[in-house]
């Protein structure tokens, strides 16, 4: 086996045996293929793509590069493909292991427009660089553990992804797929759930494409024994009303401490939470009925457990919630005890709300200091965006639109640039057609989920 | 400008702009570009292929990163892509100096199982390590000069070969032909003429991807102002007898010394060493007829004014000519004195001699030491083959086939194995068709030189 024969099989479209996958990521982690080889084949493999069945490999060789965890019960993780003011993750998990599961939960950082999770967390000097033992023990204690990516899981993937970010090689459906799955398949999962997002303010616009990559990312997820289900979700407006670090805290604890009282404002972030968990209790037990599984999560949030159970977790991981346990949002006509100065954006004009490039609202916060446009910038947790208006929604002249937290006036003006060009106030009420927040559940035995009813005392759909 | 809006151009084949590509090539070579980007782009390019223009403007831009000659007269220079027994720049140079132009040729050393003009000059400890200053002298003095690759030209090209050549990226036209023209570009050459060998001993088999090589080459060297033309000639069969780096330069010392006696041993590389000077006089003065040129050249040969320019050029360079002027081949039954031991390999039945893979008794020199595996090996000067019999002639049983000079009994054995894959005495007489040595001519010009004549009072084609 060498580099060139390798290489050689990628350029002619030759698949490459199990051996020759195994061969080519241990060698590459020793460093003894140097990177220009890799990418080299990268760089093949980017035009010619991998077959499902090395795609496969691929993901299991870059599982296998470090730390596989097994666990003493069933767990479940849910993994989102990134959005702007996608913050399911904080209700998801406490909800989850409430419930008596274990959440084994490996998050990620900022990822240009997107948040990530870590940060968020990171905001509330939320401990999330733990150690495998620590993590496990965590797990299998208090039933849940989020932590950032760590050297011991996936290192192959962690070089591998550095190398494609630095050739221009990551926008590729199984490069993709293998990286998201090898840090899920590690996690030592019996069930997972996939937000596969599509839209303006998701990586992939299309939702043809986002359901290609949902539908390989739940192969490779049955490939390995994962339950594995996924939701394509829209992200053609922000998710919930808040965007920045400390003040998507914020959101997620109203939703958790008063689900009831905070319906009304952020029930789109709400629903889709309460849906991926629903599905997370399907992949453990894929032959109760969805609409059971919804009602159980929903009757969790509405108890207050999943709220203790995050305060369960933040002390677990040295978190500190201070302030904003007592703060509201300021919709509420409370300010919320964020430390950094406030504008208002208001309408110039009657309309509508029309959010039309949700990706630049992601990168108005980017600039504001919200998340990094280099791997060395520091984030601000304090800035970022709430929102008044949802799609749609009537706007009268003079009306507020969004509060802006910012701490830097040079970086204001460049987020207010790209902030204006994420929206418009649609005067002739031609708007785009709004996109309804949960447009597929998608199985691997292809279960039809089209027709499902979901009524709880709040809401129908 | 920057690497990741060029990688992606070229993965989405979106033609880069000049500036672009000088860009790139300029930030290679100052380091400023690392090598897995750069392998990333080439990898990118080997697949997807560059445009015309592209090629165009990457052969200047390599060109252009070192020393570019100029020249007070015409200059002109032969170019082949190698072969098995391929030693017509031996001959070409001091002819086409004797009739008074200048010849500043650049030559390569020995690549796979084709051997190189470098290494075989220097088993005469001729100095192919010429500085700029005395290259450019001995050309304008004694009218020719065989240097070896310098630091001085086309360093972005030596460097982007070895990348090439470290991530199996070489076989791609566009690339080969920016490779190899640069080089030429950077001669400052007047006329040049490509000799594009295809059949199995030949670095491209068919005739038609040859052909498109030597049209892509040509029109390359015309977009620089060079006439440039380019013969596609038969590698289904060693050229000459000799393989091996001495004894190569003992077959074109007996060609210059004696042509009439060595034509009947040498008669195609003879010929193909006419018709290339022909073509290279052709293309200082493109309105002359070629069979003009040829009775010129075919007349210069016969004079014995080439041989005395060789011991010229090789007496200016260093060499040492030493006992080979005296040496006359084995098959006018005088051992050539070379310091190898001989064997000789005879026919184990009668029938015809069918050469069914050229490459193998490539492969076969280098394994006696002929040629390098790795570019440290070292060259043993002396050992190689003398063929006795060309393709298609009449073998009978216990007749010689094969002189074999050797120094060491295990490099023997691997040698013959690979001596005995590439040939075989056919019985039924059904011969591989014996391709013609000339298949075409090909100018700038679309000239068509099918009907070309060339007649002398040795022989008729």
């Amino acid at each position: 086996m060498n580099i060139y024969e390798i290489i050689n099989k990628a350029q002619t479209k030759t698949k490459l045996s199990k051996n020759e996958i195994f061969w080519l990521v241990d060698k590459f982690t020793k460093d003894e293929i140097p990177d220009y080889q890799m990418s080299t084949w990268l760089a093949t493999v980017f035009l010619n793509h991998l077959s499902v069945e090395e795609t496969n490999w691929l993901t299991q060789a870059l599982s296998e590069s470090g730390e596989q965890l097994t666990w003493s019960k069933p767990t479940v993780d849910k993994h989102s493909t990134g959005g702007v003011g996608d913050k399911t993750s904080l209700i998801i998990a406490p909800l989850i292991a409430s419930l008596g599961y274990k959440v084994p939960m490996m998050a990620g950082r900022g990822l240009g427009h997107t948040g990530g999770t870590i940060d968020k967390l990171e905001s509330i000097q939320f401990q999330t660089d733990v150690n495998v033992k620590n993590f496990k023990n965590l797990v299998e204690t208090t039933g849940m553990c989020i932590m950032g990516q760590s050297e011991d899981f996936c290192p192959a993937d962690k070089r591998l992804y550095a190398l494609r970010d630095a050739t221009h090689t990551v926008a590729n459906i199984p490069l993709i797929c293998s990286s998201i799955m090898s840090k899920k398949i590690a996690e030592g999962l019996t069930g997972l759930v996939l937000d596969v997002k599509f839209g303006t303010g998701a990586f992939m616009s299309k939702f043809d494409d986002a359901k290609s990559l949902a539908q390989k990312l739940i192969s490779i997820g049955e490939n390995s024994k994962i339950k594995t289900y996924g939701v394509l979700s829209s992200m053609s407006q922000p998710l919930g009303r808040y965007i920045g670090n400390k003040l998507e805290i914020l959101e997620c604890l109203e939703i958790m401490k008063n689900p009831e009282e905070a319906f009304e404002l952020y029930e789109d972030n709400i629903l889709l939470s309460l849906l991926l968990s629903a599905l997370m209790l399907q992949s453990l037990n894929p032959k109760e009925s969805l609409e059971k599984n919804f009602q159980i999560v929903f009757d969790q949030l509405m108890s207050g457990k999943v709220f203790d159970k995050f305060v369960q977790m933040v002390q677990a991981q040295n978190g500190n919630l201070g302030e904003l346990l007592t703060s509201k949002s300021s919709q509420l006509n409370i300010n919320p005890k964020i430390d950094a100065k406030k504008i208002t954006i208001t309408a110039e004009n009657d309309g509508h709300m029309n959010y039309v490039d949700v990706k630049s609202l992601g990168f108005a916060a980017v600039a504001l200091g919200a998340g990094r446009l280099t791997k060395e910038d520091q984030i601000d947790f304090e800035v970022g965006f709430y929102c008044h208006k949802k799609q749609s929604d009537r706007v009268k002249k003079a009306e507020s639109l969004f509060d802006v937290y910012y701490n830097d006036e040079t970086k204001l003006s460049e987020a207010l640039e790209k902030l204006n060009a994420s929206f418009e106030i649609n005067k002739d009420g031609s708007l785009n057609s709004s996109q309804k927040l949960i447009q597929e559940i998608i199985s691997f035995d292809g279960q039809n989920y089209n027709n499902l009813h979901l009524k709880t005392k709040f809401f129908e759909i």
